[in-house]
């Protein structure tokens, strides 16, 4: 099964190849092979030093030198200024093509509802999104602007539309680029622990994610554009690494960019440049130097800046939810944060194991086969359900928006619809505790339909043909569940003032319970179950709302909702959908614990044919020539001879046919029964007659990683993770017994935890 | 010399070790040795292995795994209440401390003077630090409260008490804890790298620090506290070590706790949470697992919230230098924030090689000797010279404070002394650019002298055997030499509206440059200059200022001076530190270029003699103990034979001599003539007569690590940073060649870099 699956990838990347280069050279690894950290670091200290000595000789080279220190510096400007761009423009578009889903602006077809509004001179202030430029399509059509048929006309076009969008999108990706579906962030992390998939970078991923990820957004899915921003930030990053060889002949360094390139997609994505650099190296990184710290932070800022001056929502605001609340929070409401921690937790869990199972019959049913039907079905099914509900009809963002929001004397939103007190002829600014009015009690209903309709719909969206993040529909199920708990505990706090609980903090004209802060708590808690991220998390919360005193409650519901999620299975969301698609990733959180050795993983095991060998001085150009038809190894052992078989290096396959067609070709006298010589001193030719020898201690690696048969496998997956290692050897006194490769420890892994070990993809 | 220094190091621990263990066990390293990381990782598992085997035989075993795998939370929760109480404590003493050198509250002595007029009736709000009880000791003593008789009998008593401070703190110091001086962050960092120096974090440590850093401080030195609060953290995060098996015995473990430990410390110096965790992570530690991360941001957290819950400033803030700033800043400021950025780097190089050369006459000269008058030479010129300039006489953190903020229309200081436009009958809050005043003019006088001060005093008081850091030194000078900066911008866009660079964004009447930025923004470059942070020292001013606007700026300037600075030299000050005092410390950041091999780095050299090897089954127990007499190795190579030289594994020499002690003491038959054998099958014994062989194999570690001779440096040196090894073999095809130990590596990099290889404390 891994085998086929391998060769349909292929295929799907061959597709796209055309903007790439079409053949790699020697020192660039296969599709879907995992690079050798090491090596990658030790050819860019090479390339470094030669250019270090270069530049003592001239002025020009000591420029070009400088030029060279500073390529990092500018690679990150350039990726800061697109990312910021490209998230400008998808807010733009995606605000317009949302809005036109429901009408249109007469003196301006481009403009969205907020911007047709705001240039109209006939708008009230109270009466904000109300203006005669914006017309609905049943009034736009039939005149009139309010009964039945002009309900059911504006519904019909709603669901024609959000279907409308959602073909383009799943019809451009399945055409185009294939690699532009899902969130990309499980495979964004497989790249960056070091493998490599052709064309999931490239520029036309790049444009059709882009396009793509619009469309989806503004087809009302439930679905969001956070997860998806990443992925566009990593393409823009793989796009300016190709403007500089050092970081496009290097795979290592290559890495280094696009994790920076990630902050900068999670920094335009919240507005928290820290908190992107921050998801960047506890999410989704797997070698992050100081370096890259720094160099992440720099282009977050840039990224956010040029967003800020692109300024998408008109607020100045990076994002469209940054709140500011104006009372401070209790201690006895850590116990329904801690529940909502709990809620979040389970969400997490739910949504998970719900979203694998799905996925994994959409794998393995003839469900795959349809992917433009079923994201048709669903976009169906989400606009038919989503239009009646005002709370589900509007964008994911709005949504939060307002449930985060605190209720202000001017706020005209239902959820704001409390009794006021008659003795004040009008709300005031400060606002003490009111019962709620009708509009609050029909909202909670409404939310609590809204809930249940998210909670279901998520799981069956995420994983589609189309591009889709779930950072904003996790947050919405937490916003929407935390406002209800928010307004419950509101409402008792005025109703039981006299409780023992509400007593010390709630007196009555107090203004003590804040229903948005509770809002903003259950979506860190829902995403925190989802996700499993806990620092990076809360400060992207401390930066929306930009306070140090909403951390601890914050905190709370985030550090509850990932035990409670852990307790019902160590992986996030990610970590299950690498696991599901079987890429070859080996967790750093993961702890390997088991009694296991070395001598339990390597190859050949016991019943399997003796390791593939090459000698130092007997084996002929034939022999290597039989032997590399016959075997798909990487790479082979040299050892001294058969009989003592101590090892003396390692050598790379790729190198020795590229070395041995070059010979065949160029050297005069290597025939197949030449004598392939890895010594190092010349070898003796016996006989005049004997053909000439061939030497090839030059691609002989003469530092091959080994470790002995006794060593506890924790230890070697430890080495294989901090060094990157694609093999090691194993030796007992000095002699070869055998390989382990990353695909064996991985396998091992998978093994030693009772999962399918058969799903790992070819290495 | 790094014999002697060795010594007297031992002897000065010896002097502590009263309240330690005074005998390790086999298991724990000898101090001034460095750990092996991955032994103690196998170590952590093993134990890990066998609560989670025994959790399953029992409700009772269940319950303590459960315990178990929470203890690292109580341990965090416990760091961060201790560091934040303490925190708070030495806010209150040097706050009350400080004043009692001008005066004494005569309602209350221990109140400091601002909590003396606070408490009072008779303060008004115009003269809020003036109140009848708060009396200077000239009108205490006199009944006169002017003239030039007071000025000096106050000048007088404010010079004796800063002498009394500094002697009881040096004298403290001296007699009770000698670890207690300096900042304490290079010895840190060496720590979490993985140096055993006992009772550097001993309790007894714990109590002298924070008492003399009371002194330190609160006698006027140029110095602050926040290096120091470091320290104190990272003891009691040893403190609390030794509740729980699972981190008093593992030094790893141990390390995993420091270093959450440093980022509380950090957290309530600056009140800085995610700056401390990023601090901890950019400049401190050595091995940061996504753990670490999120239990330092718990740890941090916490003790933030204890330190608010104290509330020694009395604002509710955690420093006393919180600001917030009214005025956007604008692209063409730019340029004096980088000319700001600049003279940090300039800086930080003068003030790392000024202190970098006294210190090291300190250590070769006389005056090492002498440490108490040294302290008091230096505290007397500092209270001598600080007394008669307003800007020196209070505390650093005070005269921060006030350069920081903005000049509000009820701001009384003397740099707010601007004149008042006529037409305005009192100061509105809203206010537009006015010309300085004469006090303006005076204060810049003050501040330019002052700066000239601070930055010759603080070369020489850093460093000496007091607890010292030199954070809140170095923003002082940034601060200063940024508001200087400030005002001059802002009188030269008041005076010259019409210029180019201030046409377009700086309209007559407009508010438009912010002094107390530029003081912020000199902080961060020269605080940056010093220690080369980056991205934590940003992120700690954002905190400070609370806002996403002013990152740029801190950033430019930042960056802009860790260029500069490195432009003179790669090091921070604590790097330097560490090279002076020779730690064995193997920086991440140092990147190694060079073209060496192992073989040319390992033991034996050529001219010596060849390495210290046993026998898997030839060597007696007499042989063995000679060995051990003859050699100060760690451990020695066990081999095949002497003829094959195959290398099979890697003794302790500590294991080695207790297990032959042990041996001969309880098992009969075992005599110096006895074969000691590491094989796995038992000895064949051929005659009766033979003595009693000694099986050993359960000590030899099986799995040694090594690389061939022929492995290239950067790989080794790579090798060692990440697995934290304490040494390696080097074999070639199979055969021991030598052995490189840290100690090594260290060596071989400080002479690729031409530095005295001989500093490097005794391995």
């Amino acid at each position: 099964r891994g085998k086929k699956k391998h060769h349909r990838i292929i295929m799907n990347g061959n597709l796209m190849d055309f903007l790439d280069e079409p053949f790699p050279d020697v020192s660039t690894y296969e599709d879907f092979h995992t690079i050798d950290w090491l090596r990658e670091k030790s050819r860019d200290t090479d390339r470094h030093r030669k250019i270090t000595t270069k530049s003592k000789e001239s002025y020009w080279e000591l420029i070009k030198s400088l030029l060279d220190a500073w390529s990092g510096w500018v690679v990150m400007l350039l990726i800061g200024m697109l990312t910021g761009t490209l998230a400008g423009v998808i807010d733009l578009a995606v605000d317009w093509m949302t809005d036109l889903k429901e009408g249109v602006c007469l003196s301006a077809f481009y403009y969205s509802h907020e911007q047709c509004c705001w240039t109209s001179n006939e708008t009230t202030f109270d009466d904000r999104d109300k203006c005669p430029q914006w017309q609905k399509w049943a009034e736009l059509m039939t005149g009139h602007s309010e009964g039945a048929g002009a309900y059911v006309l504006n519904y019909f076009l709603y669901v024609l539309w959000a279907l409308l969008f959602s073909f383009l999108a799943v019809s451009l990706v399945r055409v185009f680029a294939p690699y532009a579906c899902g969130s990309g962030i499980p495979e964004i992390k497989t790249i960056l622990s070091g493998f490599i998939i052709r064309g999931y970078l490239g520029k036309w991923t790049l444009l059709i994610k882009t396009v793509t990820l619009v469309l989806a957004v503004s087809s009302g899915l439930s679905l969001g554009k956070e997860g998806p921003l990443v992925h566009v930030a990593c393409c823009c990053g793989n796009l300016f690494c190709s403007l500089f060889s050092k970081y496009s002949k290097n795979e290592g360094k290559r890495r280094e960019v696009l994790s920076a390139a990630a902050a900068a997609g999670v920094s335009v994505a919240f507005g928290a440049p820290i908190g992107g650099v921050l998801f960047s190296l506890e999410e989704v990184s797997y070698y992050f130097p100081l370096k890259t710290l720094w160099r992440s932070f720099f282009a977050a800022l840039v990224a956010a800046f040029t967003l800020r001056a692109i300024n998408p929502f008109g607020n100045s605001r990076l994002v469209l939810f940054y709140v500011e609340y104006h009372t401070p929070w209790y201690m006895a409401e850590l116990v329904p944060f801690i529940l909502l921690g709990v809620f979040g937790g389970l969400w997490g869990t739910l949504f998970i194991r719900g979203n694998i199972a799905w996925c994994r019959r959409r794998k393995t049913t003839l469900l795959g086969k349809y992917p433009v039907l079923e994201v048709i079905v669903i976009t169906g099914i989400t606009a038919v359900l989503a239009f009646p509900n005002p709370y589900t009809r509007r964008s994911t963002s709005e949504l939060i928006s307002e449930l985060f929001n605190d209720c202000g004397a001017l706020e005209s939103s239902q959820l704001c619809d409390y009794v006021n007190n008659p003795n004040m002829s009008r709300p005031v600014d400060d606002i003490p505790d009111r019962p709620a009015g009708p509009g609050v009690y029909s909202a909670l209903w409404q939310l609590a339909l809204a809930l249940i309709f998210k909670i279901v719909i998520t799981i069956f969206t995420f994983g589609m043909k189309i591009p889709s993040g779930l950072f904003i529909p996790s947050m919405a199920v937490g916003a929407i569940a935390g406002r209800i708990v928010g307004i419950a505990v509101e409402q008792m706090a005025y109703h039981h003032h006299d409780w023992i609980i509400f007593k010390n903090w709630c007196r009555p004209g107090a203004d003590c319970v804040t229903p948005g802060l509770y809002a903003m708590v259950g979506a860190a808690a829902c995403l925190g179950g989802v996700t499993r991220m806990t620092v990076s998390l809360v400060v992207i919360m401390f930066e929306l709302t930009g306070g140090l005193e909403y951390i601890v409650p914050l905190m709370a519901a985030a550090v509850t909702s990932k035990w409670v999620a852990d307790a019902f299975g160590k992986e996030g969301i990610y970590e299950s959908h690498i696991q599901l698609n079987g890429y070859p990733y080996l967790d750093v959180r993961d702890e390997f614990t088991h009694r296991t050795l070395a001598t339990d993983v390597m190859r050949p095991r016991r019943s399997e044919p003796p390791l593939a060998v090459l000698t130092q001085d007997s084996t002929t150009v034939e022999d290597v020539e039989t032997l590399i038809k016959d075997t798909d190894y990487n790479g082979f052992p040299v050892v001294v001879s058969r009989e003592s078989e101590r090892l003396i290096g390692f050598v790379q396959r790729r190198e020795l046919t590229v070395a041995i067609k070059t010979a065949r070709q160029k050297q005069d006298g290597v025939v197949s029964s030449s004598v392939v010589y890895f010594t190092e001193d010349n070898p003796q030719v016996a006989e005049a007659c004997d053909p000439q020898p061939l030497k090839l201690r030059r691609i002989l690696n003469l530092s091959p990683f080994t470790v002995t048969d006794h060593t506890p496998m924790e230890t070697v997956v430890d080495i294989f993770r901090k060094l990157g290692l694609r093999q090691c050897l194993v030796t007992r006194s000095g002699r070869l017994l055998g390989i382990i490769t990353k695909k064996d420890v991985l396998r091992h892994m998978a093994q030693m935890m009772n999962q399918d070990p058969e799903s790992i993809m070819f290495n």
